[in-house]
C-alpha cells in the first residue's frame, strides 16, 4: 500500500514553475508513514494523463493529484479522471455559492469560467478549499483505490491537505507506524569531508543517516521508523548526539533552524543586540535576520550603504581610506561594522562588502571577493576574507556572503558563552 | 522522438530537497524544441529505477538522468543503468586524476569514496564536470536511445548541460524547429480577472497563450513553434502587443524582467535615484533592488529601521507621532519615506512598515496590515495601505510588501515619463 504523487500541468513541463508541491507532499507522506516511491509530472493532456493514471492505479493505492483544477480551459484533471473511470460530472450548487461568496468578499466579480470548478465526479466527496475557488475531491472510484485532488496553488493545496486530507488519511489508519526524521544542518564543511567523517553511520538501518548538500549548507537526515514520535526520537537521539560531537562547531542546527534563527537564539540567550551594514548584499542579511519571528528582540536595524557616499555619511567610513583601499577591502569592512554598531548602539555590528558580479571585478579584486566585518561587544573588530570564485553567479555570491556573515557571528557567540 | 527527465534520489521522495533540476531541464528542452511529456522522480533503489528505465525506454528516445552520481553508497544511478543494459563498468584513470586535481586546488584531500565516481559503463563517453567531482555520461546503449546523466547539484548539472549536452544535442539535429516563448508578467490583477479579459486568446494554436499565477504575480506564456527564433518572434509579436494593450499598467515586463529590474530601467531612463526605509521587510526591498546587476547606478542605499529608536534617530521620525499613531501607520510610513529620501539625497524614497506576523497583530492592526510610503522628486509624499490578510504567513506578507512597494514606484515612474 503506497501513495504516488501526480502533478499535472504543462507549465511544469515547460519549466514555467517549480514543483514545490511535490516536495511538500513528500514531507507530509513521510510524516504519516505512507510509503511513496514515484512522483510523476505530466502535461494538461487527457490521453497522457490517462496513461499515467492507468500505471499509477496498478502500483499504488493512493493517488494524489495537484494542478489542473483552475477555471481556464486547459484545466482538465477532474474531467479526465472522471472520464477514465467512466463516471459523469455533477455540478454542485453549494460550490458555486461558495465561489460567489469568495469573489464578493474580495470585491471582485465572479466570472463565468469559475462554474467549471463546481463539477465533481458522481460519488466523489468535495475536498473544501477555504482559501481559493477550486475545491478538490476525495474519491474511491474502485475498491482499494483512493484519489485525492488539489489545486496547483501551493498555499491552497497545503491548507486543504492539513485541514481535510490528513484527518481523512489518519481515519483510514495511516500515521500509526511513522517515519520520523531530524535533519542536522552544517555550515563551513563540504559534503564529502563530512561524509568521510561520519561514513560508518551510513550503514545504519534504523535510524538511517543520509547526507545532502545545497548552496553551501550540508545536511544529514537521520530517520527512524517507529510506532510513535516518542519512540522514534529515542532511536534517533544517541545517533544525533554522536554526529553533533563529531562535527563540532560546523553543526549549527536541526530541522527548521536557520543560521539566522540560531544566531537569534544565541543573541537572546546572551541578551545582546546586533545591527548590520550591507553593501553587496543590499539588505539580504537584514532580510535573513528578520525572517525569524520575534527578531525585533535583538535586531535593531541596519544601514544599506550601497554607494560610497552613504558609507561615509551614515557609517563614518573615512573617504581617504575608500580612496586608498577601495570599498571592497579589510579597512572598509571593519569601519562599516564599527560604524553601524556605534550608530545603532548595538552589542554586535556585522558588515559585508564585496563584488557580487557579474561586472565590477578585476585581477586583484575578482568577482566573488567578499570581506565580512564583525564589531564585537568589547569594542574590537574582526575581518574575514572570502573568495567565492568567479564561477558563482551574483545571487550565489550574495547568498553565501550573508550566510557566512551569520556563521561568523554564530561562532563568536558560541565561543563567548559556551 | 521525445525526451524524458528522470530525477533519482530518495532525498526527493522524502521531500528534503526541491526539484529545481526538472524545471531547468524543462526550460532547456523547450528551447531546443525537444518534446518532453513526462518527468519522473524515483528513489535510490535499483529495482524501481530499473522499472522506470524500462518504461521510459519504450516511450522516449532521450533519457536525461539527474542525481545519484555522488561519492556516497546511496549513489547508484550509473551502476544501475549499466546493469540494466548488461554492460560492465570501467574505471577511468583520467577521471580519478581530474578529481584529485580538484581536491588539491581547494586545499582538501581526495577521499577514498571519490574513486566510485570514476566508474563509467563500457562504451559510454564521459560528460565532463568542470565544477565538481562527479562526471556524467553520454551513452547509446542501443540504437535510437540516448542516455545522458548529470549530478544532482544544480550548478554543476547546469554547466555540464550548457557546455556539453546542448552542443551534442544540436549536433544530433535538435534545435532546428524550435519552441520560442515569451512570458508576459503582470502585477496588481488576479489570474481569473486577467484570464477573463484575454479569454479569446486561449483558443489560439500558434502562438499559444496560457496563464499562470504565483505569489501575487500573474503570467501569460505566449509560445510559438517555428524554424527559427526570428520567425517565432514574428508569430508572437502581434499577440504580445494586443495582450499588453488589454492589460495596461498591470503589465510590467517580459521573461526575466522583475519588478525590481523594470523599476531600475525606468529610474535609469529618468536619470533618477532611490533609497529605501524598511521596517517589517528588514532589508528585503533593498535586496530585491540590488539583485539587479548595475543597480548601483540608481540605488544609493537605505536604512533598516527595525526598532522605533532607529526610526527616530536615523530617519527623523517624530517620537510623538510614534506614540500617537504607532509604528504601523500612515504618518510613520510617510515620515520614513521622506526621511530616507532626505538623508540619502535621492529623488525617490520608498518606505515599508507593517505587521508581518505571526505575532504583533490586534483587532485594529491585524497581521498583514502594511503601509507603503513614497516620497517623490517634487517633495510630496504618498501612502498606500494594504491588508494582505491574516491567512498569509510572515514570508508572504514580507514578499508582497516589497513587491507592492516596487510596483507603486513603477506606476509613478510610468506616469511621470510616459
Amino acid at each position: 500500500m503506497s501513495a504516488e504523487i501526480i502533478c499535472v500541468g504543462t507549465e511544469l513541463l515547460l519549466g514555467d514553475i517549480l514543483n514545490t508541491n511535490a516536495q511538500f507532499l513528500a514531507l507530509e507522506l513521510a510524516d504519516l508513514g505512507i510509503p511513496h516511491y514515484y512522483q510523476t509530472v505530466v502535461g494538461d493532456n487527457p490521453s497522457r494523463l490517462k496513461q499515467v493514471l492507468a500505471m499509477a492505479c496498478d502500483r499504488s493505492a493512493i493517488l494524489i493529484f495537484t494542478g489542473g483544477l483552475g477555471p481556464t480551459p486547459d484545466d482538465l484533471t477532474t474531467e479526465t479522471i472522471a472520464d477514465f473511470f467512466g463516471v459523469p460530472l455533477i455540478e454542485q450548487v453549494d460550490i458555486i455559492e461558495d465561489i460567489a461568496r469568495k469573489f464578493a468578499q474580495r470585491g471582485r466579480q465572479m466570472t463565468a469560467n469559475n462554474h467549471k470548478q463546481a463539477l465533481i465526479p458522481e460519488g466523489a466527496k468535495v475536498l473544501p478549499n477555504p482559501k481559493g475557488t477550486a475545491p478538490g475531491i476525495i474519491w474511491h472510484p474502485r475498491p482499494g483505490l483512493t484519489i485525492l485532488t488539489f489545486p496547483g496553488v501551493p498555499s491552497e493545496m497545503q491548507r486543504m491537505w492539513r485541514e481535510t486530507a490528513v484527518p481523512y488519511l489518519k481515519g483510514q489508519g495511516w500515521g500509526q507506524q511513522i517515519i520520523y526524521s531530524q535533519t542536522l544542518r552544517f555550515w563551513g564543511i563540504g559534503e564529502s569531508a563530512l561524509a568521510e567523517k561520519v561514513a560508518s553511520f551510513f550503514d545504519l538501518t534504523n535510524p538511517t543517516v543520509a547526507p545532502y548538500a545545497s548552496q553551501g549548507e550540508v545536511r544529514l537526515r537521520v530517520s527512524a521508523r517507529a510506532p510513535s514520535q516518542g519512540e522514534a526520537i529515542q532511536v534517533i537521539e544517541p545517533v544525533v548526539k554522536q554526529l553533533r560531537q563529531i562535527a563540532g562547531a560546523d553543526y549549527f542546527g536541526v530541522d527548521t533552524d536557520t543560521l539566522a534563527s540560531v544566531v537569534g537564539q544565541l543573541l537572546t540567550d546572551a541578551n545582546q543586540t546586533v545591527s548590520v551594514a550591507e553593501s553587496c548584499t543590499g539588505g539580504g542579511l537584514g532580510s535573513m535576520l528578520t525572517a525569524v519571528p520575534g527578531s525585533s528582540d535583538y535586531f535593531l536595524g541596519g544601514i544599506i550603504s550601497y554607494s560610497n557616499d552613504v558609507k561615509v555619511s551614515l557609517l563614518g567610513v573615512k573617504s581617504s581610506d575608500l580612496d586608498k583601499w577601495g570599498a571592497v577591502s579589510k579597512p572598509i569592512a571593519q569601519q562599516m561594522a564599527l560604524g553601524v554598531r556605534s550608530r545603532l548602539t548595538t552589542d554586535w555590528g556585522v558588515s559585508i562588502t564585496g563584488i557580487a558580479g557579474p561586472g565590477g571585478g578585476n585581477e586583484s579584486k575578482p568577482v566573488g571577493l567578499v570581506y565580512i566585518g564583525l564589531a564585537t561587544p568589547d569594542d574590537r573588530v574582526e575581518c574575514f576574507k572570502y573568495n567565492f570564485g568567479r564561477d558563482r553567479d551574483r545571487a550565489s555570491v550574495r547568498h553565501w556572503s550573508a550566510c557566512y556573515a551569520l556563521d561568523q557571528l554564530r561562532r563568536r557567540l558560541l565561543e563567548q558563552y559556551h
